[in-house]
């Protein structure tokens, strides 16, 4: 048996959607829970930038982590070693979440006593940023070795996302990625948002990023 | 104006998809043209791979490239820089090609004097794997930095791959990737299955992937 509670996830139709995740914040408004919508391409370190974002915050806010993924509950696992509460979700094959399913998994969860709830998203650099989860904030990790063209080719997650964060920067020597340009790449997408570079591992930035979530929660919250 | 040609493809209604697949086959074993559709998520190393791979092979074979992203146009002039036949396919913001868009992609690019043609994926570890492009052949990249652990994320992705390739082997020193244990995850999805590790840069490991794709485009022109 796994040693995670697992939530098996049924898509909304389509056209409810945006119902759904405006639905959605209201409820979280009225909780004062904030929800942030964590997304990335597989393997960019959602889990590790999550882990270390949780020990910056752990002692000052009431958090909880929903992992989605296809499969496995490796995440949720490492998640539930910071100590906060954490599900994992299953999403049946499907490629992004909508807002429904974030709402199941917020249930599943109960988001009462939650100050911050975080959906760490499927690995995914398209889809899921064609759906509006009901989150608060779109958060997004480009990560060095993924290369500085990533806004050129996936031009909708750069535009939704509230925040992108760039991690493993530890490992720039290692490849060919231009800082300035990423950053230029970045705002030809979306204009003046705000990026924060970080290594999840070593924890380099990652302050600066818990101080960024520390004030949206907190704004959400009065 | 772009220095490539671009397409933009119209989606193929889905219940059809399975048909123009085995259509598109027939049509290319007729015309003795393999057709090799290359996946993995974004930033895996995918042109930069395919450059190697030509380099080796474009002496033997009259190779075509078709590049498909959601926008931008960098990944076929990276290509139309080793000198083969190659056009950028734009999907309008489709997270993966189907058997339709590929077919008008062959027809766009022209296979009957051709002996490869490569379709170059939209970079997601998803939605690709689910529809049946049409290809002789199924090839997936995992890049080191992205983990070992993402054959237990990504199931499909693996169990529909012909080969799978191990990318940017030259960065192992500074990622936490366990060789054995990726091995160990992919074969679990699909036993038996060959695995190339390589380092699409420095060229280590490409003579091997290219051996093989030379000996499948034989097999399948004979």
């Amino acid at each position: 048996m796994s040693k995670v509670e697992i939530i098996d996830l049924k898509e909304n139709v389509l056209q409810e959607n945006d119902t759904a995740a405006e639905n959605t914040r209201k409820r979280l408004k009225e909780e004062k829970t904030f929800l942030l919508n964590l997304m990335s391409a597989p393997g960019s370190g959602k889990t590790t930038t999550l882990v270390s974002v949780i020990n910056e915050l752990k002692n000052d806010l009431n958090i909880g982590i929903m992992e989605a993924d296809i499969d496995s509950d490796v995440d949720a696992l490492t998640i539930a070693g910071t100590g906060v509460r954490s599900i994992q979700l299953h999403t049946g094959g499907m490629c992004h979440l909508d807002a429904g399913m974030t709402n199941q998994g917020l249930d599943a969860i109960g988001t009462e006593d939650l100050d911050l709830v975080v959906l760490e998203n499927v690995g995914n650099l398209v889809c899921p940023a064609e759906f509006d989860t009901g989150s608060v904030k779109n958060a997004m990790i480009l990560s060095v070795p993924e290369g500085d063209d990533k806004p050129l080719k996936y031009p909708l997650m750069f535009q939704v996302a509230d925040v992108v964060i760039i991690n493993k920067i530890d490992v720039l020597p290692y490849f060919d990625f231009d800082m300035d340009k990423v950053k230029e790449n970045i705002h030809m997408r979306h204009p003046g948002i705000e990026i924060f570079p970080i290594c999840a591992k070593t924890g380099e930035g990652v302050p600066e990023l818990a101080d960024w979530l520390r004030r949206e929660v907190k704004n959400w919250c009065e």
